[in-house]
């Protein structure tokens, strides 16, 4: 790094997203008139978020800065990390880089969304770089949950920037393609300016298990099992699913695929190639009806309780199709996602009711983490040897011990950031600045509305959901504001009216002593008054008689 | 046992809450005329049941049987055994029977609800068999994560009853108390009938921890800390207090109290001697505030994230009184129990934002469960030697497995019984039957309605916590149909109006057009079918353009 040229532009990179939360990742890295967007993921809400579909990163700061926007380059085919592309490129026509099976996956989203045609799509070779406008950019291989995942190499004027993606060391991968690590140490030999690391697994010691490992714990459990074996998984880890159909293969199964990702994913990978598997393997419904149990392997979505999934179709007995039967294993073969426990500890207890046996994470080891732990963590900061550190991709408390973890390796503490999402963290000249850059947050989809619903919405639905609400109707004569109709009460979720008919009777009685305030006051009092002197009050009653606080809706009409 | 004696009535056993759930437990012990009831527990809300405070378990079965029950006892003082008291107290004024420690609790919960004048309490010493009925109890002492837990050997006509309580297994309980196996050994070679126990751990292999081996990861945590000292942990939790209020005494650090149930507790214990506590080593918050910061340690409610204690407003910066400082550590002393993680997770960030390190179970050894793992169930198994057995206490899946682990030791799958919340298990000369007894349910408390929200109401709160609600307001002539007012239409957690104005003035438009036809068709169309009408349309309308299905509610006035 060449600190003395000072004809050089500020190198700058601002996260808009992944940093503080899981998922959401997005960075912005901004030389001159060039801005390069890393990853466009989403994130799926959180239990507050009430009616929520998706969550996206906000693009303010992109729109801010529309022409800049040149390139959009992403590092695996995660949703967390391409989720947001189409409501990205819908706005922004950039072109997208990513490897053979991300782009394929790209594809397929942008085709969903009919969107294929706004942008244009680049095959990224691991250890090919590519130029963007004064970046040039080389994908590292990386291994992680998903096949084809990269870490980046990103070129400035400032320096080297590395992005590591979301990576695992897997000296046994099952594809065969392990981590570059030397790779990464090409660069770390020459200077790296920073380094940008993953911090999801930051709180665990130790070195994660290889996906292969795995493989015993199903050989056994494959062996033992006489009846049908059915594997939720996610779609996209299609390692996993590798491995489970070599063992269809080995125990003369034949497979059923189902779910509307799983069969998406399935096929793509099989296209080019990332799938080993004998199509005459494959189960159609029909024959799925017709097999010996010890014949059947299922490879199914769900395994994170999602209402809809046919896994949870299944255990609750309402699929069409599909129905669990006595003998059953079912494998859940993934993480209990913080957040989904109950739902997925639902679907366990309807299985076993179903007669299913159930294996999942936690009673055995069916599955490994795509996400470094610490000893990794050392390991990416030692080979890399990056002037400056920042942990991405991970809440607060994991980029703190990521940080931490930094220092631990040697990294000085003035050295290492922790940045939020918006914040910027500039580069000139081999020094390094940290601001609050750009207003972010988070934008809501709900339906087909973006950004519609927004915190203020939700505190509303929070209210409706606690205690319902309660609807005044009231038709008044302007002129002697006498009654013309009403007052009608009624409620929704605030409580079922038949076991205390008293208490919507008592709330009329109310409404009419305010009435007769509204009819006495004259001008004192107008007709917005009243309207809040009614809810006030019922308020009050509510508190006092149920101590709920229903949303109350007075409507009086003046006619 | 005596199988041929025919004069014997059948004995029954009714378990009212707590199979196929955690919490909420509840059964009922029956014969001739008497009936016992075995704890009486609360739920806390699952994420689905919004607005709800508690559940508790349905008495409909005790209504049906008013005058044959009895007695309520007690096997522990924790709020899934004890919380349902003061309802079922309110109902049915019968004397309760619980050890020292469990009967003061309860004894505070009743005063609380000025309830303590409706019931007796009787003290049960362990060992010291007393009668109700045709019923001869005796407490058996387990170890629990809450002092003074007991068994129950329940001598009934057909045969001994052993019930579990919640138990483990602990050679060094910090109080010196021991499961008492040899009284259960002794029951176990006179005969039990059927065996009722604990299974909310068969999921774990070997054995628990014992509570003291969590002391030496305590004190690694106070030798290191030169701040101050936060402990959160469950205010029942009492053996773990006591651990705490010991190093505190070697470390020379003073104990500030934090949270009501916190100093309920400790004054409680303290009182009866379950504490070993200096009162000159406890801070008043005033010396809180001088003390340096190496000699003061809190304890503290809010492991779980709970949004109104005090640890959780102290990681917000809310708190009036105390607050977060750099340096500090917390001790996130419990379980991080399924549906609270996204809370506990939250918590955590904002206390690293504040500057503290956080330590949890999942990053060390600072909690051990109260609930025997398999090889102490099958321990007591093999201790008790059932005639019969069922599981209890656990969600459906742990009962399956709870069976299956019976089978292992050598119970006959015959013998070993499923039971269901309402099921009923009849023993008659030697011989059991099981059979549906009782509708049964949770009842919803909400502020201080109980029962009177229902599933329907919950799913209304749902409906309106998804998408919100649209109000349409209109009042028109009676004989012309034409508009006097309106139509107005407000929304509610529906959409942020200023960014899509043109949805709620397109259903106006809607509505008009539904009041042209309104007029048109005279009397084919009644002020009913009007107002299904405009639902039906802005449905349409809005699933349409939003892919939202609010709840709509239009409220037609004909004067």
């Amino acid at each position: 790094m060449n600190s003395t040229d000072t004809s050089r532009l500020p190198l700058k990179v601002v996260p808009l997203g992944g940093l503080g939360e899981i998922g959401l990742n997005m960075m912005v890295v901004e030389y001159g008139d060039t801005i390069l967007v890393v990853d466009a993921g989403l994130m799926f809400p959180e239990e507050d978020m009430l009616g929520i579909d998706i969550v996206i990163p906000d693009f303010t700061y992109l729109r801010e800065n529309r022409d800049k926007v040149k390139a959009l380059v992403i590092t695996h085919g995660h949703e967390d990390h391409i989720g947001a592309i189409p409501f990205l490129i819908r706005e922004f026509p950039i072109p997208i880089y990513a490897t053979r099976l991300t782009l394929a996956l790209v594809e397929e989203k942008l085709r969903e969304h009919k969107l294929l045609e706004r942008t244009v799509l680049h095959t990224v070779q691991p250890r090919h770089p590519f130029r963007i406008g004064p970046f040039e950019i080389e994908g590292i291989r990386v291994c992680h949950s998903i096949p084809d995942g990269v870490g980046l190499a990103i070129r400035t004027p400032q320096g080297v920037l590395i992005h590591s993606g979301d990576f695992k060391l897997d000296q046994t991968p099952i594809d065969g393609r392990r981590l570059d690590l030397a790779r990464f140490g090409h660069y770390g030999e020459q200077g790296v300016l920073a380094l940008f690391s993953d911090s999801t697994n930051v709180e665990r010691e130790g070195y994660t298990l290889s996906e292969r490992d795995i493989g015993q714990t199903f050989r056994q459990i494959f062996r033992e099992c006489s009846g049908r074996i059915i594997v939720a998984v996610f779609a996209s880890n299609l390692h996993r699913i590798q491995q489970v159909l070599h063992l269809a293969r080995e125990f003369d199964r034949k497979v059923f695929f189902s779910g509307k990702s799983m069969v998406t994913n399935v096929r793509i990978a099989r296209e080019l190639g990332y799938l080993d598997f004998d199509p005459d393997s494959e189960a159609t419904l029909a024959e799925l009806q017709r097999l010996e149990d010890h014949r059947v392997l299922m490879l199914t979505t769900g395994s994170q309780g999602e209402p809809m999934s046919a896994l949870t179709r299944m255990a609750f007995n309402v699929h069409r199709k599909l129905s669990i039967k006595e003998g059953d294993t079912i494998i859940l073969s993934s993480k209990f996602i913080p957040g989904n426990e109950r739902a997925i500890q639902n679907i366990i207890n309807h299985l076993y009711r179903q007669g299913a046996e159930v294996i999942h994470e936690q009673v055995k080891d069916i599955h490994v983490s795509g996400h470094a732990y610490r000893e990794e963590l050392k390991m990416m900061l030692n080979v890399v040897r990056p002037t400056y550190f920042v942990p991405i991709h991970g809440e607060y408390r994991h980029l703190v011990k990521h940080k931490k973890l930094a220092q631990q390796v040697g990294l000085s503490p003035q050295n290492c950031f922790i940045l939020e999402n918006g914040d910027s963290i500039t580069f000139l000249n081999g020094r390094a600045i940290v601001e609050k850059q750009a207003e972010t947050g988070r934008v809501f989809v709900d339906g087909k509305g973006v950004g519609d619903v927004c915190d203020l919405v939700l505190r509303d639905r929070r209210h409706l959901s606690e205690d319902g609400m309660v609807l005044v109707t009231l038709v008044i004569n302007k002129e002697h504001r006498e009654v013309l109709n009403g007052p009608d009460v009624v409620s929704r979720g605030f409580i079922l009216e038949e076991t205390k008919p008293e208490i919507l009777d008592g709330a009329k009685c109310l409404i009419l002593d305010v009435l007769e305030r509204y009819q006495a006051e004259g001008e004192m009092m107008d007709c917005g008054d009243f309207q809040l002197e009614i809810r006030r009050e019922l308020k009050r009653f509510f508190q006092k008689v149920l101590e709920r606080r229903p949303f109350i809706y007075p409507i009086v009409v003046e006619i």
